[in-house]
């Protein structure tokens, strides 16, 4: 019989991807629009979370550490460790910035933000 | 002026999903299906490699490991440094057993057989 775990270490990036993002507080503050891979690491960037705008248009998208994402069966989602207003005023980037050759510089930002010790 | 970088260190998960994979000989194994990422140490854990089948049905898929896959911008796909044989007799699975909660069984066989150290 195969081992049922609702909470496992292994998760597809194809699953990860359009999941929603929830704040200490429960609100929805956005959901995951990819991952940023690390070629020279083996690491996982950070997931780029997209929030505000309007069929895309104007949306904002922040790089949060992969290692603060806690997937809660619950919800059905991720909840990170923040208040609404860390969140705010969190580094925006586009999505080309984040998802471009230039992740580095959004990923070292945002571990600085966010406090996390760099993996790399 | 930003850099441009057609090598970079940084890649979006959406876009690694459904590049071609080449052997040394430069010949087509399949495509990338998902990537398999690790909660625990933020590692990646391998890249899902589908081959064979026809429409899905009777498809087998390989992990392999992520630092093996080369990006070349010529062939728009990554090569990985084995032949055919050595990919047909490397283990297969099934999609569920590799993107399940059982994945870090896969992991280990693909690590093993590839002779990658491990990364966790």
């Amino acid at each position: 019989m195969p081992t049922v775990s609702r909470h496992t270490d292994a998760i597809a990036a194809s699953r990860v991807i359009g999941t929603n993002v929830y704040n200490t507080a429960g609100e929805s503050i956005g959901s995951i629009e990819d991952v940023m891979l690390d070629k020279t690491s083996n690491g996982i960037m950070f997931a780029v979370i997209g929030f505000g705008g309007f069929l895309g248009i104007g949306e904002k998208y922040h790089a949060i550490p992969w290692s603060l994402l806690d997937y809660e069966v619950d919800k059905g989602g991720y909840v990170v460790p923040f208040t609404k207003e860390q969140l705010e005023a969190a580094p925006v980037y586009s999505i080309n910035e984040l998802t471009g050759a230039d992740g580095t510089r959004a990923r070292d930002a945002s571990y600085d933000y966010y406090k996390v010790d760099p993996y790399w």
